[in-house]
């Protein structure tokens, strides 16, 4: 399946899991412990709106949607039209090509915006986490105080962050289609594989830019996007995280909202500043109601189109079994919080990670628990059925793609647990194990010719794979052992005491006392340990004496049959049956759709605008002056000490969240909302809790983008952090 | 919906909250955190078999049915005629009459058999664990150590437990239906509950027995079950935990097994043993292979003939809901546990029941995702409905009874989490709420007639109500507080930071600081201060400057309305659609069904026989000589010392646990195994993994009880145990 996490450490944030065939484990801070990555590099696109209406049925559903604010779309195929006709707003190349430059990807999971021609950055204080607490020690927690750059040399690295900012897009799909012609679905999936890592490859020689393939309209277009990145990025400006995050989980979601979701990087080349002329500027007063709004920013995946039997696959196994495995978790991260101050602190952020995870995907299974999504669902596949069936051009070749699909679902189950817990990571939680997996694979895979190897191990991807093993960050033994411990736990729990891997990993060792030692064990934490293995020769890691890395070397052989397996069984033919099913759309209705979100850029146009809450008009904006009656004193609803002394000089009508109809997903956290002109009108950070179901169908009528105000962010930079340094370097007095 | 949860403190116990329409909290010991007491007391009954079949498809699944041993069988209708033909056995009446008089119902969960003529009960560990874990401390660990009394005076008392013998039935059904004949749903609710009390009330004034009322066939029949109780019942012996329960929560409802899971109890009067003239005599070799089996008990719920609307609601919302409440809890119990040795055995008990819960419900939610189970419950419905369309006599008043039931859903999900935390007690989870919540009602509820009272406070309810509220256990203060703080959590989860009433209970304090406060200020974990306040009258108790008292009479409104919605909008048109459902059963099809399961007496019948699991026989028992290499020495893979000593002085031939074909539910619990003599032959403990859908279907072809062979209790008491006395008392040598 497609995975059904997509978002993890934040409101609207997504990993890198959900956007690269990564070898499905958490390489990324503060993600969910259970990696969902089936099928996890396939792409479901195109809208619901279809030219042909069969059914009378369909037609009042589809009639809605017309007139719906949906769809993320490519920059190649704005709707421009529409948007004129709705908004009366003309949408110039000029405003599409200042954005395009002007919008980032944080490689982490975010999108982000430039604010100033040094290099400033504006994202969610959510999408800057890892960095803040990277740099937090028990003397000084970043979190929990906040932090503000004096001057440059005073913004502190994130060692783990990278920007991305497109360049250029370049279709291949004729050049992939007709590698893989003719050929059954196994080869034809590793064709696919190896033609795109040499594409890649060939693209950054040529270019000299960092290239990524991507697929659109799933398997329907093959594109390479071509990226400036920038690998030096530090942390200027993060408010404390009991304002970044007021109300925390129970607010998670929701709205009316005061949250005050900033945080301010700057990314460096060269050890300087780097120049960034495209940027946007601040319209401080933000929108009026009623008002055309523009989203910019990376969604990391819907999946609007997926087949019936994939959707039951998500409710009837991958969300119920995600969602199980995280919310123990959640108990145990809980309870641990309240073994000590450094235990609070330590398991705060993945914590914050898993609750946004577990929020998500119980409104997804709800989603996926209402008859009419299922019955709209159903009758859109029986009408795109007919009309392939009756088509001569496809009804050969098409027809059994649907059956295709159902039967490789059938066969994975026969093997998921295994592939779960062996290939995908989820019996070996934890960083250390993925230092160990990673040195362990690096090794045996640079030597293979670059289409043979891996993909995070190719070398287009190899240096954000350094990157995240090598990066110095905090590793902290007790929470380790804690998910080791709980990872293997739920290795016996599913594949039972009796299986042969669980008796080969675990011995006469309880699940506990096996982490306990391995991570006491290893000297995998030590970045200097990490980096000479990275270094060593395949010889020299099979000789290693470190408890972590044989325990990888243990485990790699069947872990890596499962993914072969994996990629034959399931994903090869899944793949070459959602192609020739987007093939057949593509003849029957064009291309007047957007594809479903990959993790690149996109925008998406809207008003900001309330909705009605069973009867209840909800005001799309929040005052200052409301937050104060909200505050308890206790966590999640206190304010950090700067707020409560600036209590009486804030402006009270300042503006603090707002919403609008743009249709967004995880992944565009930190993407700025834009105006008609192309100036910053907000901060995306969130979505209301109607928004989660997004992933399968846009509900135009209560489905809503949240976002902090620019009144608030500029007040808060200037009265409450004395930032006028920043305000200046942005434009604003 | 009808609750989800009919197991808790172990493989096949039930709690009381599936017995009784108790309020719904969980006043019995080891239960899981959250009270699903939706639709508590519908009862839902008929078996699969019809006797016209319409439909081909419908045919083809109806005769395997035919020959499986499916039903669990109530004694006026048990199928003498059926097991004649099937394995040669007559069953006479004086049989199911010496069955009837020698097995009994524990009332907090489990069923149990007299074994000699002196009161000595057996049944198993896990349905005494509350009593033993009551008697344990940090000094002295009953759960770990085991314990045995050398002499009757040595016998401790089990202060919360109750044995119930059946002694008559007598079926009430005319005066029930005339009391309520034309009566709307919500009147019709109402006269039901008082005419059933009052029913009750003149049974026990005539009989000087204790009476329950107890509805068949989903209101098809209405009966008076009339009970000899023991209310003094004392621990005599239980083996270590590690052998009751080897293998732990990865093996509990796995077979092949190796589970001691037995212990002895004593029943007394007057401060005596009791005379119990009729029992069970041990058959020490057991069953032969194939060999016909009965199992007499008390399952405690089935659901097989739930309406396709009640298992959606099942599926998409009682269960799942559940599952992710207890799953967090779990996690919670797991980390605390690790905190301090004291911490790990007070939380042992709650979380097995907890753990056992979890496994039933996932496996219950598996069986519910299967396309094959909603597919025959679809047909069976429609040939019902189409049925109840062809009949004059019915189609007018039935006809409508399947939509209402789906109305009433509908109409529940509407405040169904206000119900849910307020009433059902989802918000206030421990035994300290508890008591004060009795305590309040108790005391409010005795002025009233009895017909007017809450069903826990009737005459014939209060002294068990009593003995839950007053019983001498132990409370530990900071389990109390987890559990509290966890359940005040989940509130402002669900219910939101801005609702009323979570303002209300909260103020603005956090879950957790209101969790403390109210756990150390109490006095109600002293049983004096607990029988004061039962003693007291309404305005002593209004006066209590309890906090927990305090806090229960805060929300005893806001709750009683809740309850008083539910039964009107949810219970009442759900009881009446079943009930018109069941009258046209009854007239379409015959009597020759079984109820579904009521927790009380039934008999099933089967054979001593494995089952093939995926391609491979399973061997239909374990042998002493198979246990030890399973050992590893980490929990809960460990023997005691007891074990470890007599390895060698065992015999590796005796078996240890077996299965058979009967057909068998939570609350099972304890039933003795017997053969076509009525003679002992195990001791029902656990089923196997696909017993598990026996909720909503029977599968005879892999449903399968697992039962410890008497040979290997036998062994025990003799080599292990030294427990010649019993063994003498039960006349084995």
């Amino acid at each position: 399946m497609t995975p059904a996490r997509s978002m993890s450490a934040g409101g609207l944030s997504t990993t890198a899991n959900d956007i690269n065939n990564w070898w499905c484990h958490e390489n990324e801070e503060n993600a969910p412990a259970a990696p969902v990555c089936d099928r996890v590099q396939q792409i479901i696109g195109g809208a619901m709106k279809t030219k042909k209406m069969l059914l009378p049925l369909l037609f009042v559903i589809v009639s809605n949607l017309a007139f719906a604010d949906e769809g993320m779309w490519t920059l190649d195929n704005f709707p421009t039209a529409t948007v004129k006709d709705k908004y009366g707003v003309d949408i110039s190349d000029s405003w599409l090509e200042t954005v395009k430059s002007s919008v980032a990807r944080m490689d982490s999971g975010c999108s982000a915006s430039f604010v100033s021609a040094n290099g400033l950055v504006l994202t969610n204080h959510h999408c800057a986490l890892s960095c803040i607490s990277q740099n937090s020690s028990a003397d000084s927690d970043l979190e929990a105080e906040g932090f503000l750059a004096a001057r440059p040399e005073d913004e502190v690295s994130c060692p783990t962050d990278r920007l991305s900012v497109l360049v250029a897009t370049e279709e291949v799909t004729a050049e992939v289609t007709k590698a893989t012609a003719k050929m059954a679905d196994k080869e034809a999936g590793e064709m696919r594989r190896r033609k795109l890592k040499r594409l890649v490859q060939e693209c950054e020689d040529a270019s000299g830019l960092k290239c990524e393939s991507v697929s659109l309209y799933q398997g329907g277009q093959y594109w390479l996007y071509k990226y400036r990145r920038y690998d030096d990025v530090r942390l200027v400006f993060a408010p404390e995280s009991d304002i970044a995050a007021f109300g925390g989980d129970p607010d998670n979601f929701n709205f009316p909202r005061w949250c005050l979701d900033m945080s301010i990087l700057r990314v460096y080349e060269n050890g300087k500043p780097a120049a960034t002329p495209d940027h946007l500027e601040w319209r401080k007063e933000g929108l009026e109601t009623g008002e055309a709004m523009f989203v910019a920013g990376r969604p990391g995946r819907t999946q609007r189109l997926l087949t019936v039997s994939d959707l039951k696959f998500l409710r009837n196994t991958t969300i119920p079994d995600w969602l199980l495995r995280n919310v123990e978790l959640r108990g145990r991260y809980i309870q641990y919080a309240r073994t000590s101050d450094e235990a609070r602190r330590t398991v705060n952020a993945p914590l914050q990670g898993v609750e946004n995870g577990i929020k998500v995907q119980r409104k997804r299974l709800d989603a996926l628990h209402s008859d009419a999504l299922f019955a709209q669902k159903m009758a859109a596949e029986r009408q795109l059925k007919a009309a392939v069936a009756a088509d001569p051009r496809f009804a050969a070749e098409v027809g059994s793609a649907w059956d295709d699909i159902e039967r490789a679902n059938a066969r994975y189950l026969e093997f998921r647990d295994d592939y779960y817990f062996i290939e995908a990571g989820a019996a070996f939680y934890g960083r250390l194990f993925n230092y160990a997996r990673s040195l362990v694979r690096a090794v045996a895979e640079r030597d293979k010719p670059n289409q043979d190897r891996l993909k995070p191990y190719t070398e287009a991807a190899l240096p954000r794979t350094k990157q995240l093993t090598l990066a110095d960050r905090p590793v902290y033994p007790e929470l380790e052992t804690l998910q080791l411990s709980f990872s293997l736990d739920k290795m016996r729990e599913f594949l039972g005491p009796d299986s042969n891997f669980v008796r080969q990993v675990l011995g006469t060792k309880s699940p506990s006392a096996l982490a306990a030692e391995l991570v006491s064990g290893t000297g995998l934490a030590d970045p200097a340990v990490r980096a000479e293995l990275w270094n060593a020769d395949w010889p020299t890691i099979q000789a290693s004496k470190d408890p972590m890395i044989r325990l990888a070397l243990a485990v790699d052989k069947k872990a890596r049959a499962l993914r072969k397996r994996y990629e034959d069984e399931v994903e090869a033919p899944s793949d070459l049956a959602y192609e020739k099913i987007a093939k057949a759309r593509f003849a029957i209705h064009g291309t007047a759709e957007y594809p479903d979100a990959t993790f690149t850029l996109r925008i998406s146009y809207g008003a900001h605008e309330g909705w009605n809450e069973k009867g209840t008009d909800v005001r799309p904006w929040t005052t200052v002056s409301e937050l104060f009656p909200r505050v308890t004193g206790a966590e999640p609803f206190r304010l950090p000490a700067s707020w409560r002394d600036a209590a009486d000089t804030l402006d009270g009508n300042s503006k603090f969240n707002f919403v609008g109809t743009t249709d967004i997903i995880g992944g565009n956290s930190g993407s700025p909302a834009i105006d008609k002109d192309g100036k910053l009108v907000g901060l995306i950070f969130d979505g209301n809790i109607h928004s989660i179901s997004g992933s399968y169908w846009f509900d135009s009528e209560l489905n809503r983008t949240v976002a902090v105000h620019p009144e608030i962010m500029i007040e808060a930079l200037q009265s409450i952090y004395s930032a006028d340094h920043l305000l200046e370097e942005m434009g604003l007095e």
